[in-house]
């Protein structure tokens, strides 16, 4: 979508420490990192977010997950643990209108988580 | 799952204070609330956790999300925002080995998540 900041990642018109991408999914290293592994998973497609997903989207929220397990084992976090977290809306402090899962891991998460 | 506790809720051989039950997910209110609003989605079958999901899940996980989101919007928090949360590992906390879906809201949520 034009003007969104992580369609302009996903096609490589802004730099990015991309670390997977697929047809379906792009991750990248979050540029505030909070944990010493800290990836946004993002759909290559515009899905404006959490609560805009829909049954057509099953496969790309699937491969979504499927990804980040994946960057979990190659991070060296699959087993020590991590957290995925999606943020929705101002109480949350979202602040990019395209679906991403935060992928944090590599230190202790402390509940609640926020 | 024999021995899953969150089998025995979707099965309703423990009780919980149920929020949506349908063929595919089923949400009960958390114990430990951490907000407001704290509720467990959970798919029906058994799948060990977010590191567990496969291409095959598509259509339960969606489901996950869309019920999220209308329990965002019946608990009054759609608009004011919130958190969803998956726990994989001991880094993270996950004390139960059936994926669930954390939904937090009716208040801030500070960042990091934990």
């Amino acid at each position: 979508m034009s003007g969104c900041i992580f369609c302009k990642i996903v096609n490589g018109q802004i730099p990015s420490k991309i670390v997977h991408r697929d047809d379906l999914v792009t991750a990248f290293r979050d540029i505030n990192a909070q944990a010493p592994t800290h990836i946004l998973v993002v759909p290559n497609q515009h899905i404006r977010g959490a609560d805009e997903i829909s049954a057509e989207h099953g496969q790309v929220v699937a491969a979504m997950f499927m990804v980040a397990t994946r960057l979990a084992e190659s991070e060296g976090v699959g087993a020590s643990g991590y957290r995925l977290v999606f943020n929705v809306g101002p109480n949350a402090g979202q602040s990019v209108f395209h679906l991403h899962l935060h992928l944090l891991g590599g230190r202790h998460l402390a509940w609640p988580p926020g």
